[in-house]
């Protein structure tokens, strides 16, 4: 599975990928393309030059600014556009002269990736974020509750996906940075307003929903997958100080709303489906209506983790409208020992209305909080450069870039699928209003 | 503050209402409107005729499908345009040739109420339920744990409004029936899936937020009422038993989300102005940034609920399609002998974005789970109408409409100002697909 387009054995982007995204550059506003390698393919051309016209659907959904109409026309349509697109871009193909052989076209569908800033890929109309990851949840329980561990997990953990509404409306791209929040904080049980000091990062896998369905109809386990339109990464900032104040007796809030980062290319399900496998440990019986054959079925998707951090303060002298460049000590922390990460797609999208996120790391190292054991033993890292610089972290510290990349894996041959980027920069909570 | 239009002394709309609205009628297709009397000024003539030319704001934002464009600019503007309302539609206008006497366009701007169909006012983005009411609290506490009743509220209740995000997207207007939910409910501990058999209603006051702020970009409290466009009541529809064994510890989920009422006029906040009272019992000090003054002023603002049942069963030969009629027993239980719902306006706003819902009531009136102790205790209603008929309620049943009115009160010789109705009738979850 060969592109004409080159596309190094490492990029995240192959043939067998073609994730969705929106772009713009600085000669076009926001359009959508898919990636290929290292460039972008820019679908609005391909629809207005009726490279689609044969295939069933309103190719004008392609036309516009971003993928919700699209997504919304359902997998089969989906599945369509992408053999459509693996024709065209594949090294054998016999629809040479509609792209690769035309190169007029070529140079007006085909973007160098250097050249193009992304957007948010989907219009969010909700989120709601899963609490499905069981080693999270027995480390996270662990922490706040040492003494009686197991039955610190809450028993309905093992009978549905527990979740909560999230803030649609602060769900960023990759790239925004944002500020330290506030909130209030209690020390002995009596609350005082300040920065947040727990501020942590959170690995996750999210799911974009594509065709919805009306309220008060139900989605049948089975039919559920066809309503997912994709996958990307997501940083579910978390300023864990807030968080626990807050939380009882009605969940997460403010702790938790302040910043959701995203990944820009969204991953289709079927570049997906070959590395579907089975999850290292079976789940336990669940009710027939969430399907106990659905749980024993995962995809394996390692999610690398690193921490980017200036090292000398930025706080003085900051040019308005521009923070100081003063990078260096490339630090990892990565979770690439832990195989399965363990999720269950079906009995979750059930309850799926609009967009998801899903935790997706086990052991220690799905956030700060795990790997500190709450901030009481400092994570220690060590760069990958030959510097083999040190770093320490409790959580995260001003002037922190936390990225995540994830590569699916499973099949040697076959053209690696990755998700890109999904990075964040923590700015100081006193920045001058404008930067 | 009377107008030529005629205003019935128990109308909600009076001159010194004036409240917005989203309307459509056989012919025209989704409009912005106010109501006055038994009239809805159309706002999109108005706005094409040059009515508003003078005044200094974007006035196509007024022939819009909804209120955000308009909302969105700011509490200067709507100052301004009900100031010209108030002027064009009071009885002694020097302005008569504009509307009044100009028949021409009257024929074109007034719509009878009962000819219009109401629509979802704004689009709401993302919404958020406070938990503010202290007698709400204290009563759902003393259900759930009755031995431990006052440390049974968590401690964070005092210190700040705690919340959790709903789902946007199952907001609807008022007349909007739903099929009563299914999900997960725990008989001793063990789960099993069912329809809900604890369907409540919860009373609350929603406030649509106009102007937004940039994420990342504090409110001062003192500011917070500027990005208030108005509000609407709100009926918070909750599955119990899905939504106590969900609960712990990510907060309300399935058993909030699956559909919430909210009336379709919003009231804008200036015409609420004159009802600001002082709370019957004064909160607790609170951190300076939520600012103690703004927590001992409230509105005085007593909702009544009313129900509505079927007493013969509809299950039977439904014509597909449309429900049997067999209302009979106009049923009401009143909460307006608690004079002072209180509520605490700006300290909320604070960490406004969006869309926002606040409990309001007192006693044992907010809910079923309240009036009943927990469903122990059935609560007895008796008709209004001459046949004083008697009706029975644990929880809400098929067929039962639930019906929310409220005015403000506290000013004789001004005006009403009510807030419409807010109703919504629970269908069985067994209906044939379409019905």
């Amino acid at each position: 599975m060969a592109s004409w387009i080159p596309v190094s054995p490492e990029s995240d982007f192959s043939l067998a990928n073609l994730p969705y995204g929106v772009f713009s550059t600085e000669v076009s506003g926001p359009r959508i393309g898919v990636a290929i390698g290292d460039h972008v393919l820019d679908l609005k051309v391909l629809a207005q030059d009726q490279i689609f016209s044969d295939i069933e659907f309103d190719f004008t959904t392609l036309e516009a600014s971003n993928l919700n109409a699209y997504a919304a026309l359902g997998i089969h349509v989906h599945r369509d556009v992408r053999k459509r697109l693996q024709l065209l871009l594949g090294k054998d193909t016999q629809l040479g002269d509609l792209l690769r052989d035309n190169q007029e076209r070529r140079g007006r569908a085909l973007v160098p990736l250097s050249s193009v800033s992304m957007h948010l890929p989907m219009s969010i109309g909700d989120y709601t974020d899963f609490f499905v990851g069981v080693d999270h949840a027995v480390n996270m329980a662990n922490i706040l509750a040492p003494n009686v561990p197991l039955k610190a997990i809450c028993p309905n953990f093992y009978h549905l996906p527990i979740a909560y509404h999230g803030r649609a409306s602060s769900v960023v791209v990759s790239g925004t940075s944002f500020r330290r929040p506030k909130g209030q904080i209690p020390v002995d049980g009596e609350p005082s307003s300040d920065s947040c000091q727990k501020l942590d990062y959170e690995v996750e896998l999210a799911a974009f929903i594509g065709r919805g369905n009306e309220m008060g109809d139900e989605i049948d386990v089975d039919r559920a997958e066809d309503h997912i339109f994709g996958f990307v990464l997501m940083n579910d900032w978390s300023a864990r100080d807030v968080q626990f104040w807050e939380s009882a007796p009605l969940g997460p809030f403010n702790g938790k709303n302040f910043c959701t980062t995203i990944s820009p290319w969204i991953v289709p399900l079927e570049a997906l489906e070959p590395f579907r496998t089975v999850p290292k440990a079976p789940g336990r019986e669940v009710l027939p209506y969430l399907s106990q054959e659905k749980t024993v079925s995962a995809y394996d998707i390692p999610i690398q983790v690193s921490l980017e951090a200036k090292l000398r303060s930025w706080f003085g002298n900051i040019p308005r409208g521009r923070v100081q460049q003063q990078e260096c000590g490339l630090v990892f922390c990565t979770d690439d020992r832990t195989p399965h990460p363990r999720w269950m797609p079906p009995p979750i999208w059930r309850s799926a209305c609009d967009g998801h996120a899903f935790r997706t790391t086990r052991g220690e190292l799905g956030c700060f909080m795990e790997s500190t054991l709450g901030g009481t033993t400092p994570y220690d890292m060590e760069s990958n450069g030959p510097s083999k610089k040190k770093l320490s972290r409790r959580y995260v510290e001003d002037g922190d870039t936390i990225t995540f990349t994830a590569q699916a894996r499973g099949r040697d041959g076959l053209g690696q699928v990755g998700f890109g980027v999904c990075k964040g920069e923590v700015l100081p909570v006193a920045v001058a209003p404008g930067v």
